[in-house]
């Protein structure tokens, strides 16, 4: 799926469609004085006054952070990011391209990271939102996206990005981890290969089990069997991966030792360079993302390379989108990626 | 420098020295609801009233963010961290481990880029300052802090790291950039190189000077005389870096080309390496900072490293020492940096 065109808009409106307390005090017939003392339970309102105040907002859906937000002039717009780890240079080109975005709407741009844990991406978002930002571009850590949808009702406009929101809809901004995968094996499997391994991320993580299907449906396409030993998923920590990796090559048991290696993403890929650089054979190696220096290595590494600037750049400008009024259904946008062969992913296999 | 003992501390209070609504209120012998109205410029208070508030409020220097600090109980800490740029994998470490620093004293940390301009850095501190948080780490762009006094003064504590502070005093955690250099280019002395170029960042950055002056102490230590043309100093982005090591490799002119390098940081390290691998002739390379792979290049890279989780460390535990209320006079921190020797920095000159 490529980028899909403009569609049309409903109207146009600054931050989407939030109710503002002058619209309260229009429909209320007051001041706006007087709808501020309600909404901050200041004294000096009549209970007849302030029950009118009370159903225009309750028929607004009127939210009191709005309240901060029409009374201040002028005030800079800022968008939030929340990513998933902040130590991931992948990550690094995104998040630029996210700031470039916001800077050329004139918004700040403040991160924070939720260490691929669900609770504390929940606990930024929502501290986000309490510091009012107006939109989020968010790496997803949890699993269960609803806490969000309060936020976003009251008009926080929410895109996620590298992977799709859970439970809720929300505009995603995606590659295509199951054709890359899937393409990155059939690479290996047309340079010879018929013992292939996956060394990849958790498995509950979207990205991760989309690049386990393409592998399987690559081994499947060409009527090869998959041996169980074969696949290693789990937490990217480079001990866990080498862990995995140099059992995965030693064989023993029942299975033979596999010939190449499909690696997840780049973090796994910089530790099993290292395992291949140690072994006195050679095993092939195409891994998912490009990475800095790939090229320089020996042998330079096969990788199936997304674009994590574009990506960040496409989000960004989906949330501006929704920032300006924007009212169509969430859209997904699948980015292609590109298999770039540098020479580790076309060694044949070695007897 | 070393890491100096722990001072004396003057009192324990949270949040530093800021006075409260409660104490304005108690000054001036009214409630707490009046002071809020006065702070938020709400109608329903006699003129008596508001000139003893106003009294109050100016002895006791309060400051009008306060007021939601005070109301809103049990609201979680935060702290911001200001970066230079969000694509130098430098900093990666560095702010995954302010961020758990953070995270150990139950505080949030929301991150911004400065984008290596001065204007948008203090931009960003103040939008940060805007939203409350509760300090500040810094890693500075522009070259006058004073901006921050309010804020300081106000009970925003803020923390330096990687670079000082500029025309202010405050705390600040910095790695040895003078001694380092020196000891890398003294490294390339050793092994036989008498002209050595140094490629660097822009002159007015702080850590570029200090490892500019690092250089010339080592060559001057060797009674080595330095031509014009071994100094290249600039916008790190590959091709600046790219044209002038091109140039200092060429020689031409009166010079003879130089036989080995030292390479400011990182960013130009990583270039500079690709530029020598398409070299007939082998030049020597120490570069400062380490970098992912570095090990596995083709020669592996000689670097002089810093800790960057150490720095981010270090200036988080400083910010937190500020927050519970030490008063100190401002403290400088400097972390020793390391020669690994790898392969490229002994390489000897080439007739």
């Amino acid at each position: 799926m490529t980028d899909t065109a403009q569609p049309a808009r409903s109207h146009r409106r600054r931050y989407g469609l939030r109710p503002t307390m002058k619209d309260v005090a229009a429909r209320a017939g007051v001041g706006l004085k007087t709808v501020s003392r309600v909404v901050n339970g200041e004294p000096g309102v009549t209970p007849d006054t302030e029950r009118r105040v009370q159903e225009a907002i309750t028929a607004l859906g009127f939210r009191r952070n709005d309240s901060a937000r029409v009374l201040r002039k002028g005030r800079t717009a800022s968008v939030g990011l929340v990513l998933e780890d902040l130590a991931d240079p992948f990550y690094a080109p995104l998040s630029r391209a996210v700031e470039e975005v916001a800077r050329d709407h004139g918004a700040l741009l403040i991160n924070g990271s939720s260490a691929e844990d669900g609770d504390r991406e929940r606990e930024l978002v929502l501290a986000l939102c309490a510091r009012r930002v107006d939109g989020l571009v968010v790496i997803p850590a949890g699993d269960d996206h609803r806490y969000l949808e309060p936020e976003i009702a009251a008009g926080i406009a929410t895109v996620f990005v590298d992977r799709p929101a859970a439970r809720i809809e929300a505009d995603a901004v995606l590659s295509e981890s199951f054709a890359g995968a899937r393409d990155g094996v059939a690479h290996l499997i047309a340079h010879g290969h018929r013992r292939i391994g996956f060394v990849g991320d958790l498995p509950h993580i979207h990205t991760a089990a989309e690049r386990l299907r393409g592998y399987r449906a690559a081994m499947a396409g060409a009527g090869l069997p998959v041996d169980g030993s074969w696949i290693a998923l789990g937490p990217t920590d480079p001990a866990r991966v080498r862990a995995d990796t140099e059992r995965m090559l030693a064989g023993g048991g029942p299975a033979e030792p596999v010939t190449a290696l499909l690696t997840g993403n780049n973090r796994i890929t910089v530790t099993v360079v290292r395992v291949l650089a140690a072994l006195p054979r050679r095993v092939a190696l195409v891994g998912f993302d490009d990475f800095e220096l790939a090229d320089l290595l020996t042998p330079p590494v096969t990788v199936i390379a997304q674009e994590p600037a574009l990506l960040g750049r496409r989000a960004a400008e989906l949330l501006f989108r929704r920032l300006d009024g924007a009212a169509d259904p969430p859209r997904r946008v699948t980015l292609p990626t590109r298999l770039i062969p540098r020479g580790s992913g076309e060694i044949p296999p070695q007897p």
